[in-house]
């Protein structure tokens, strides 16, 4: 039976493990927070700590929240690939830049360990599903390593390149068009409302007509009914578009879209909604027009 | 069988117009260009002019370029309104602003006449299939009286109030949203390939993860393809996310993202692409970057 262990039971970590715990892996899961290793712990995960594990460990999932967070985890003097065995495989999960991703790789390999680069998408109820899916690139070796565990945690797995960087570069692009298409979903609801259009009326004609995306037809709703309980929260903008505006200056690359979007985001967190679902980037058109939007304590 | 005249033969209204005799309707057309005119008499029109019959016509769809050709055509000593017989119907399909609509819809009762806000949606091609979608505003008895019309041109008819003025802003936040998702396209399409993402790889992952978008879907093929070919023109955007930022600046509505995918399509045209497809604003991108887009004779 496969060994694995989980840095990270937060949101979609904890989704994660409980799938992997289901596909029939012996799993080992961590966390700052210990209700949360408790609260796995009677989901199935084992019970001795992931640390004590780490030497037998197949593969190592890391869920947690940037690459500052996965580099405190996997490197150093404790740092859990001084104590893995070699042959085995990390699979970083994190939204990272792809140049972080390919040096992670590269001290990887200095312990003999094998590394996937390996960003995740689908919100947190595919992750509880085990449906996720993984924008991934590394060595072949790392594929195979990775797969059971690929296979308890993914419905779709994009194999992007024999390196890491590829899988990040492409969460990234992602990320950008999935952030900016939420901004234009509130700006595009609320400007409706200024002409006199019902964010009921505006869901139901632009989800069945060109102007739609795939993030509308999920975020929309949230704000009609005014349910701002966060699934993914505001805060995850400022970082994801971060990111992505950091590898662009690199490039040289000028990205209007993805900064105004960065702005909007930035200001509903700066209204104190950073750890409200991210369709409340609506809220911030809402209030510089003085609009009432939908649910009982919305401006 | 019931008389309709259709005024403006383009991309658009040629493929209305054909739609309209294919369902039986007996149809005049009429367009600045004397070559649209006999080319649709070859597909069925009526030889006749359709200022000729004017008097005799039960609906009037006018499908032109914007407000000012829309009043050009209907209004002023010779507009087609003072020659109309009253309990006609005009059907207006231009993108215009509410206030135009309204505007409009009061002056053709003053002729006695009826008036539908009756924007279009689809692109050509369901143009000639007669599959268009219309966001349609009006009197009750104008839905009647344009109902064989509608039936001849359109899939899906949206009826969003009744009066002119609604249609024409649900058409202005469908093209506020679908202008900004065709600029995040090229934006997105473009900074993945200083990553070393292919336009191909992009459009095979994003399209089936949570950054796509319907415009995504039908533009980004034409990048791929390097086919430029105007199905809708990058001119359009100017023209239509204007609008849509005219009502908002009224409205003292922010809306950033919109005019930061304006910039980008008034970079396409000021490049002199403004004929060229509207997929063609990722060439305003790949300028920037020095990137190379697919096909021979892009930048």
């Amino acid at each position: 039976m496969a060994k694995i262990g989980i840095v990270g039971l937060g949101s979609m970590g904890f989704g994660m493990a409980c799938s992997m715990v289901r596909a029939g892996l012996e799993t080992w899961g961590h966390d700052v927070n210990p209700d949360a290793v408790t609260a796995f712990h009677a989901e199935g995960g084992q019970t001795s700590t992931l640390h004590a594990a780490a030497p037998s460990l197949d593969a190592l999932v890391v869920v947690v929240l940037n690459a500052a967070q996965t580099k405190a985890v996997l490197c150093g003097a404790d740092g859990l690939m001084t104590q893995m065995r070699p042959g085995a495989v990390i699979l970083s999960c994190a939204t990272v830049p792809p140049s972080f991703a390919h040096e992670m790789e590269a001290e990887a390999e200095k312990h003999g360990l094998l590394y996937l680069d390996a960003p995740i998408s689908g919100g947190t109820v595919k992750a509880a599903e085990g449906q996720l899916t993984i924008m991934a690139s590394g060595r072949p070796e790392a594929f195979d390593a990775a797969r059971p565990t690929l296979d308890a945690i993914a419905a779709q797995v994009f194999t992007l390149g024999d390196h890491a960087g590829p899988g990040s570069a492409m969460k990234s692009v992602n990320q950008m068009l999935a952030g900016i298409h939420i901004a234009a979903m509130g700006e595009a609801l609320t400007f409706g409302m200024t002409q006199g259009i019902s964010p009921e009326t505006f869901l139901d004609v632009i989800s069945r007509s060109a102007g739609t995306s795939w993030m509308l037809e999920s975020r929309a709703p949230r704000v009609v009914s005014g349910d701002y309980d966060a699934r993914s929260s505001v805060d995850i903008w400022p970082k994801d578009l971060g990111i992505a505006l950091d590898i662009a200056r690199d490039a040289r690359f000028s990205a209007p879209l993805t900064a105004a979007a960065l702005q909007q985001f930035l200001a509903a967190s700066g209204m104190g909604l950073g750890a409200e679902d991210d369709s409340a980037v609506a809220k911030v058109y809402a209030r510089n027009a003085r609009l009432t939007l939908p649910g009982k304590d919305t401006p």
